[in-house]
């Protein structure tokens, strides 16, 4: 019943893992009103240039620029005034040699203006002449065509997901849907036949299904699709026909096992049975979250995750997590959030382990300081009062009090 | 026409607004399987002890501490075994004095008993006598009743945003549907002659409405309600009649008006118009964004955004947002996501004046430095460019290349 696995590093496991996912998402079509946190499949080209026509910066006088050489405020020079730049559409006329026009932030130029004098800068004499007293260069004040994007640009890299400058940019350029990863569909199994359903009222010995709730909510996070597929007791072959339907239906398979050994050792028989190869990782050198299985079967990834809430939770930020970006085709993983922040104690750790301490964040005048959250791994509220994760490094015999450092928010 | 505007700072521009807003939220009931992300408004108070009896942390045999008090490698004790404890129910035997029984993790343990010898510390002699060769303290390997929560406890204060953790909470502790604030209804007006819808072919001198979509995209992010009410054309009459629908209907107005001084006194007279006191802020000493108008109507916050994307925008982030975070009721608004990176080059800033500048990040192997991206700030794909903003403080002329600052990612 003792218990021996081949421990490999957090790094080389989800290598492991990696290594065996699809190269390319399943795209779908959504509308750029709903595409916030939607991943692109496909490069997004533009299709016309930004701005599509000449417009000025600032409200003022549109000017051809060379007759404003020399103008200054002792020796001014002076336009005739020819009329108004309307908004949004077309002057329709030409502006000639010694000539201007009102014009409007935003304004389009007229045909042979190349610049706008600032109205700080001018003085409307009568009805006809302006007087002006700054000279400006060719493009002053000034946006040009395509001076934003040009037509046939890359404006959003496949892979990139989409925020609120991406969403506004797709509006300007008039594209209203858009190519994104459909969201992976991700089978959630609880097992243990002390867990039952949150809904229930609980019998002295059993404990709500806490993981399969916060599995869930962490994928969608994420950008999957969570598909609970409920509590199923501690036998091979309930476990092994709901796994099964699980993998045909998902694109990534997580089953949190019972804690005991007797119940781990049955998942990974289970998940080896699901399909080819199997499983890849059987035990990873990190606390909390040891006995993870790592397996990949018909193409899929199935995790069997430790069974204690904590556990679960950090081991499914680290690989659940990726896997779920990978599957999107999420190219630009590095900007997660995190915090720095002073540890406030020593943090001893096992040399050649990679530990995750639970910490709270106080903000204080110098900075956030991390204060560890001590308690047993088996406890959810652990990480209700945690707003993020130190990791001590396998290759540290732990961490001084004072040392910076990034606390992964969760 | 030309413009004066009595500049303050951001600081205490936003202040004005907080001071105005309505102390409590709307709350309204979801289930906890949907409240990713939604914000309490009553603190969860635990119904039942966390554990709700004391259980093993280990696969082992439990035991009376005191019957273990002197075992060691080299003398071990001898407890009789009395069977197994199943999983999901009490044993229904008491330990007596010399007793043990198997236990798995996550058992509960029978009465009496008060420890867990670790199996790996046992050997099985027969099937009635066990070998243990080490031992425990009263608790050891054992999580009491009660020792994440006990009954009563606030286990989630109001007024938290809730994460993958605080779900699992939930359900650990049997609560299936919670009290949270009601989304804030934002609603959103674009005016501008030279405006068309995003859907549309532009002519000549049109551009298409940037601002409504990035809006609702930064809105849906914070948390609250996006609502549309169009492109308005630059007559105060109109403005007026469709700003006064949005502020009945919502619960924060926000209104990007066309960029050119005329178009922005409009703007400030009509939102005067909608309600008492009307505008308390015209003019923020920051750039981009100078122009800004902060209102609050009939105890509604309304706001004027600049009509440039770009400012619109950031000054979204840094007005809009805090106050639907504040509509929400969020008290911890302390870890929006920032990254601390190295600035790549000099940033020359205005005194007095507070600077907001895009840059884009780049992971080196001595952490990320921060790339700014300069262009004029009506482009939004500079935005798209860009991964967040940096701040150059009012106190500030500019910040030195190599200076560490914080990322606020977008």
């Amino acid at each position: 019943m003792t218990e021996f696995l081949q421990l490999i590093s957090p790094a080389d496991a989800l290598n492991h893992l990696m290594e065996n996912l699809p190269t390319r998402p399943v795209s779908e079509v959504v509308e750029t009103i709903d595409a916030l946190g939607r991943v692109t499949t496909d490069p997004v080209i533009a299709p016309y240039p930004l701005p599509s026509f000449p417009r000025s910066t600032v409200d003022g006088y549109v000017v051809r620029a060379t007759d404003t050489y020399g103008a200054s405020e002792s020796l001014p020079i002076y336009l005739h005034l020819i009329g108004e730049i309307p908004m949004g559409e077309p002057s329709g006329f030409e502006l000639l040699p010694g000539q201007c026009a009102l014009i409007h932030t935003g304004g389009m130029l007229p045909k042979a203006a190349d610049a706008v004098v600032m109205i700080e800068h001018t003085q409307s004499l009568q009805a006809t002449e302006v007087e002006i007293s700054r000279a400006v260069a060719i493009g002053e004040n000034v946006l040009k065509m395509g001076e934003d994007v040009i037509t046939g640009q890359v404006v959003i890299p496949a892979g990139t997901r989409l925020r609120p400058p991406e969403i506004g940019g797709l509006a300007a350029l008039g594209i209203m849907q858009l190519q994104v990863a459909r969201r992976p569909r991700v089978g959630i199994l609880s097992s243990g036949d002390e867990i039952v359903p949150p809904g229930t009222d609980i019998q002295p010995g059993q404990v709500r299904d806490v993981n399969s709730y916060a599995l869930s909510a962490l994928v969608v996070e994420a950008g999957g699709e969570p598909v609970r597929y409920g509590i199923i007791p501690d036998k091979a072959d309930l476990l092994l026909s709901m796994a099964s339907l699980a993998l045909v239906e998902s694109d990534l398979v997580v089953i949190t096992a019972g804690s005991s050994v007797s119940i781990r050792d049955l998942t990974a028989t289970v998940i080896n049975s699901l399909g080819k190869p199997g499983v890849l990782v059987h035990g990873v050198n990190i606390r909390p979250g040891k006995p993870t299985i790592l397996a990949v079967c018909n193409g899929k990834v199935v995790i069997g995750l430790p069974g204690n809430p904590v556990s679960a939770l950090v081991i499914a930020k680290l690989f659940v997590v990726p896997v779920v970006e990978s599957l999107l085709g999420l190219q630009q993983v590095r900007l997660h959030p995190s915090k720095r922040a002073r540890l406030s104690v020593n943090l001893p750790s096992q040399a050649g382990r990679e530990d995750w301490i639970p910490v709270r964040l106080i903000d204080t005048p110098n900075g956030y300081e991390a204060v560890p959250i001590f308690g047993k791994s088996n406890l959810i509220f652990t990480l209700v009062r945690a707003d993020g994760l130190v990791c001590i490094s396998p290759d540290a015999t732990g961490l001084s009090a004072g040392t910076i450092v990034d606390v992964t928010l969760i």
